[in-house]
């Protein structure tokens, strides 16, 4: 999608050429926050070139530490300061020195205190900045995570990119919303975790997320704007382009208080968020949990309508889905004549089961019969979505052969349903069922299907998809 | 509890000394469920007489099949049915002739096909049962768990009793109760899934609970009354006596249809249901999570209020945190400047991190320092409450040492936490964690804390917990 937009763009912030490194101790020390920055990189397998700094020299890793960015031979364009925060103005004095385009401040220790000498600090920081012609991310924030290029600022985020981008003010959440997302087969363009935006801030993450080619799916987690004034018409032109998923932290005062201290947010009033969220046709979410969710089920559920099959196993669960999805204005219904005779030829008189939908086929592990029940459903056409349950909780024997059967239909079938399937393998966290779950999670997750950990949680997100794409077409 | 309740008691239900189990096959067959019974009622160790039973005779796990219960030489308590519906009449007439107590239809087939045929056959073995002086269970349900008198439907239940009676008109509903209870530490009394009611129904269940002295709490999930002109009042008094959590299946128009279909229970208007409980003094949950989740709150927490500590790793979890308790009507009190003053003291400028609570103590992995601030947070009197947030989606080596430090800490003051305190390790279901947040649970389990999934779902459960209390106090 091209654009009249004339912000310039951040690639240079997510494609760094080299990266320094400042604060990385060599071996000696236990741990350290800069060396862990390294490990990182070199894991992600960053193949710019990489240049610790401490300005105690030495080697770590095999590389020569230098012991200031002047020292360094070549250009450096990406710094990740892990030096306490009293001394980030004279590094950023190096960095505009040395042609620096952009400064990562993990570093914290600024308007997140809540004293004016934290402020000062930041201001004067970013005064420095301003002059020099440097951007800045944070202070107070992880970092970048770029698949694409080799950028990651923690252990074990996979090297496979995705449409996926989010920004965070807490780096807690970016983990988790990566770990999260990935686990369940939704892999990342960029993710960046912020912290207190006092340079680079949301309205800049959002402008380019709407222009950049490699996403398609935006998951932010806000405390407060930095930039107010151009917030509306930015998330307006980025909701426009494409799905923008928001939590927004601090929308009560205790809230508002805590981001306050978190990130130095101003949080604002949780009503008119919400308010503006709607007008600009973002989706608000409520919690970490459907902030990922609802991104997941944009990635893999196409189409619209809000017509559902429930197929369950054990018909409690059924009721309960249909209660739910009765709250939420989604419809389950009645399966027609046509399908119910098809359904019975498989299902000839199994007592205790319903086929109207939702489609109780308690008792069911045979292949075929599970098969044949799914293609008949994914043939009606008036079911434009479909859950699947499956309980993995009946005992572990039971459970095992369930998984096995119904992974192996799913999968057979997955170019007929993936599209509109979600699948909640229905389970406790014990030791007895986890490798069942984990196994029926990986390999349906291969085969493009939405896996979800609970009906609740995958009709709530429905739900939410549903009513997104229904104002959108309006 | 003494009563004045005149009914007669279930004690017989739950007490059998000895049972026949109909329809079972010799190990010619290849799946039967008659077996299934079984093998799981050997599996859980119960002492009294076993008599399988089959027309066609024959030997199982050393056990004599008896061709008709006639031919079984001593009394017989309790039957478990698990042949065809046609052949049901025929059995319980046996049943009148044998002086059995109890039978317990596994089998299904009867007024939840929603046809005259299963009315009518169901009202003929209901019949027959009433004139030969016969109770029964179901049909259409699993049937018993009872661990002190290692009663059981379903292989892998623990043979370790608790306090809480789980009544379901679901089969797989109870199964995951059972299981999600007894996995976070919650054991059973009693359990019973009670399918269509036809005989023994949701008051008479409700009734017995009332007076039971091994169960403290009782976790409902009803379909269809079978006894509404009982109900309001068997309720009440159950509720006064201890707590009582429904999940109301069939409160929409689709799911009343499919609880028609499922139990062939009339399931009446939600709202109505909603009054009613909350007349009664009972506590409605939306979901099978909230009503393990509650359930399990009111064993582990003690004591009123409505004041929450929040202790997390990374700022965004606590501001999540707070603004979910706004919403829900907890409080975060600003932690006095004398608590303050202690954290200080082991958290001398942490940047980024808020004593004020939240606690946001991000960084912290040294087992004396989390136990120092935990310590003095356990000591704060105005923090009713505790949710402690391990996020274990860092990366798997901080998350390992991350766990193994809470755990210790958390073990460690056990005794002044354990009554108030709710342990939420934030994951990721992945092989990288799974086994790291399972010893976790489990350590936190076996100590006596309450561990959550989720902020979102522990926070949920609290409320409710607090909002029953409240009233309650009125």
């Amino acid at each position: 999608m091209t654009s009249a937009n004339t912000a310039p763009t951040l690639d240079f912030v997510f494609h760094p050429a080299s990266i320094a490194i400042v604060g990385v101790a060599d071996e000696s020390a236990s741990t350290n926050s800069g060396r862990n920055f390294l490990n990182v990189l070199l894991e992600a397998g960053y193949s710019g070139r990489i240049y610790p700094v401490n300005r105690n020299g030495g080697q770590v890793q095999g590389l020569k530490i230098f012991r200031s960015l002047e020292e360094i031979p070549g250009p450096v364009d990406f710094v990740i300061s892990a030096i306490p925060a009293p001394t980030a103005p004279r590094l950023m004095a190096e960095c505009v020195a040395k042609g620096v385009r952009l400064v990562h401040f993990f570093t914290a220790g600024f308007s997140e205190l809540g004293d004016e000498s934290g402020r000062r600090l930041e201001a004067e920081v970013l005064e420095i900045a301003r002059r020099g012609g440097v951007r800045m991310t944070g202070p107070n924030g992880m970092g970048i995570y770029c698949p694409e290029s080799g950028l990651s600022f923690m252990s074990g985020f996979p090297k496979e990119k995705g449409p996926l981008a989010v920004m965070s003010q807490s780096g807690a959440f970016s983990a988790y919303a990566v770990r999260e997302a990935t686990t369940r087969g939704l892999f990342i363009s960029k993710a960046i975790s912020y912290g207190n935006a006092a340079d680079l801030n949301e309205a800049d993450f959002l402008d380019y997320f709407a222009d950049d080619q490699a996403t398609r799916i935006v998951a932010a987690y806000i405390e407060g704007p930095r930039a107010p004034g151009r917030l509306l018409a930015t998330l307006k032109r980025t909701a426009n382009a494409k799905p923008v998923v928001i939590l927004k932290g601090g929308i009560s005062p205790t809230g508002a208080r805590s981001a306050a201290s978190h990130t130095g947010s101003l949080a604002g009033s949780g009503t008119v968020w919400s308010a503006m969220i709607r007008q600009a046709g973002a989706i608000q979410v409520d919690n970490p949990e459907e902030l990922v969710d609802v991104a997941l089920l944009l990635k893999c559920l196409v189409g619209g309508g809000h017509s559902m099959a429930f197929v369950g196993f054990g018909g409690g669960v059924g009721v309960h889905g249909a209660d739910l999805c009765s709250a939420l204005g989604l419809t389950l219904p009645e399966a027609p004549a046509e399908i119910r005779a098809k359904l019975r030829t498989i299902w000839p008189s199994e007592a205790g089961s319903s086929l109207r939908n939702p489609v109780d086929i308690f008792g069911g592990s045979n292949k075929k019969v599970i098969a044949d029940t799914l293609s008949i459903i994914a043939d009606w056409p008036e079911a434009d979505f479909l859950v699947v349950h499956l309980p993995l909780y009946i005992n572990p024997a039971s459970s095992s052969l369930l998984a096995t059967v119904y992974v192996q239909a799913l999968v057979d079938l997955a170019d007929r349903l993936r599209e509109k399937t979600i699948v909640v393998p229905g389970s406790v966290f014990s030791e007895a069922t986890n490798k069942i779950v984990l196994d029926v999670q990986t390999s349906l997750v291969r085969a493009g299907f939405a896996v979800f950990p609970s009906v609740t949680r995958a009709i709530n997100a429905l739900a939410r998809v549903i009513a997104y794409r229904q104002r959108r077409r309006r």
